[in-house]
């Protein structure tokens, strides 16, 4: 049961290389577990060992390299050639003496690149300092080039697939913040909330199921509102307080999040009234306002004048290009809602727009995974937009 | 409430400073988020951007340096002085002109570290080769050194409040599988079984709740228990099927893993049967024969020499350090279990004892998580070492 044709991993091989030779690189070796799996289909939680796959301009079929014991993982979940699956023996692993770099050198060597324009992702997560040490001293003739974000980019526009995997899960996302807000209450331990939000993103809906998502739920309380990447503690939820909800679901490893603020009590402080309220009205606005040929900091503009009508501001981008991923973090790293940057918004991007304002001891969060349809954008999930209170 | 007490994490850093010395460094730059929540009990989901605990063997206090959303995160979760938290402004996030390591190299200039040996860790997850690139070019003046797994190091032994941590987790790993074992059924969707599975790990017991596991439940059925990283489909479990459950809790980011196989049916094939015996075997004597003053390589030998009666035998190592972490892993990257390491065994090193056997179109999985005591071995969890069948 592939998830995506073949045709569609060979024509995004295709605009990949397209990309390649614009940057002057034969051969790009791709580490990043989204890029991996965008490229060929691979998905499984081994990324905590180098592996990687290796598209070379020249050839028809990408490679994949990785730990013995994954070469039937990637045998059950990529589109490719058994014959192009290459697993290292099993003392590369943690050694103090080899390297798994060395391994893709030899192998990439036998393939005949050694002298070719090697491109690598150098601030991909799992491509770490000593990879690329590596990597570049076992292949001294190789002319190393950065390939960083080469690949993001070739994932920023989405296909019909992909949308559809988004939207399901945007369907499960209600589901998960509807449970959120049903189960959050003054007495319930916050371990408690959590494990039924899990127990919501996993089994999804009858018709499909959910993955885990890059992030886990991020729930902070009272204060620590005021800061965005807590995660939850044992203890239970008190009465009149704020709990930020940055929660999301997963479906085939695309993602939508979606956060929401919800109050327990009946006395929500005035600020925070007042600060959902504008919050509310500059996401709408700035989502009314999307459309394609728009450059991305117009979009923050917009958003922006109108929280300055009533006298705030925020520092911090208010979105950035978002799919397919694995952990730490379902951004894509290409595109962000913010001063200077100009990327221009076409149909079928997709973004997680988040208003996130945290302030000294409290905060407010409300935010829309969408994205740009011929017209305008479209958000992947129903729920509505404003502070949730629960007496 | 702090998990552990400001003089534990004094010792902790203490112990860094030694093993500097030993190694030449006046300043070690941690950017594994494990090492840096052990250095000052930083918590949050922000490993996602660049963010470092600098240890200055001259300073009492280590320094905070993170995403400015993120300094509130800092103040409630460590143990720091508030003066020692810099958070860099939000432009430095994701740019493509400048990198949140130029700032670091900033603070460490205004600390007077910019001639000094500046330790690195060149293989942790998130410490890209970007990072190391804009760091060793912002701080030319500054020598490099190897701060790999300097920390983990330290890490190995744990203290009685480490050890508590992952007794809490081995207790919540029995629910977990217990959990598991009842669920999985044929005809029930494996999300569901998983979604189950999640709420167990989280909820916890009524004592103490349950933190996100470094890794996902992995549970790969069918022909795929020949591979472990894969995870779960929306697919209904057959019958007549093995099911490979890798699953583990998590308390206060200390974990404790734990595999087993089931098998769906009544008809289990008698190369699983006997695996599963033998496998067994191996992994009592293994567990028996430990003690302290022990050598990693020879637990494994034990295992190798009862397996080998059987005609069978293992290529990856069957066990590694482990403790706390952060995903993508939760083990330490230190001492192994297999040939060749020569790392002596000494009470409260923690270890998860796997003894995956992935054959081509099958396989087979049991473990232990277990601490050196002083004069054997105990296992956080108690849960039967053996096949489970449910027909």
């Amino acid at each position: 049961m592939a998830l995506f044709e073949a045709s569609e991993y060979l024509e995004r091989i295709r605009k990949t290389k397209d990309r390649m030779a614009q940057a002057g690189i034969d051969v790009l070796i791709v580490a990043d577990p989204a890029n991996m799996n965008y490229l060929t289909g691979y998905d499984g939680w081994s990324f905590y060992v180098p592996q990687v796959v290796v598209v070379n301009i020249d050839e028809e079929e990408p490679i994949w390299i990785g730990r013995g014991m994954d070469v039937n993982g990637a045998k059950h979940t990529t589109f490719l050639s058994h014959t192009n699956l290459f697993g290292y023996p099993d003392d590369y692993v943690q050694s103090l003496i080899k390297h798994p770099m060395n391994f893709v050198a030899d192998i990439l060597k036998e393939k005949g690149c050694e002298t070719k324009a090697l491109g690598v992702e150098m601030d991909a997560y799992y491509f770490s300092a000593r990879c690329y040490e590596e990597i570049t001293k076992s292949l001294p003739s190789a002319k190393f080039k950065d390939g960083n974000l080469l690949v993001n980019w070739v994932r920023n526009i989405k296909s019909a697939q992909e949308i559809e995997y988004m939207k399901q899960a945007g369907k499960i996302v209600e589901k998960v913040m509807q449970t959120a807000i049903d189960t959050v209450a003054p007495g319930v331990r916050e371990c408690d909330a959590v494990a039924a939000i899990y127990q919501a993103q996993i089994s999804g809906t009858a018709e499909y199921g959910g993955d885990y998502a890059a992030i886990v739920p991020m729930m902070p309380t009272g204060e620590k509102t005021s800061t965005p990447h807590l995660t939850w503690t044992d203890e239970p939820y008190e009465n009149e307080v704020a709990v930020n909800l940055e929660l999301a679901a997963c479906r085939h490893r695309y993602h939508c999040p979606m956060a929401r603020t919800l109050y327990l009590g009946s006395n929500p402080p005035v600020k925070l009234k007042d600060t959902a309220e504008v919050v509310a009205e500059g996401l709408n606005a700035a989502l009314d306002a999307i459309k394609p040929g728009m450059l991305c900091e117009e979009v923050e503009l917009v958003w922006r004048n109108i929280i300055a009508k009533a006298g705030l501001e925020k520092e911090s981008r208010i979105g950035y290009a978002m799919g397919l991923n694995y952990p730490p973090d379902w951004g894509e790293h290409t595109a962000s809602l913010r001063p200077g940057d100009k990327t221009v918004l076409a149909p079928n991007m997709t973004f997680h727009m988040i208003l996130g304002m945290w302030m000294d001891d409290w905060g407010f969060e409300c935010s829309e995974s969408f994205r740009v349809t011929d017209a305008g954008c479209e958000t992947f999930a129903q729920f509505p937009r404003k502070l949730f209170i629960k007496s």
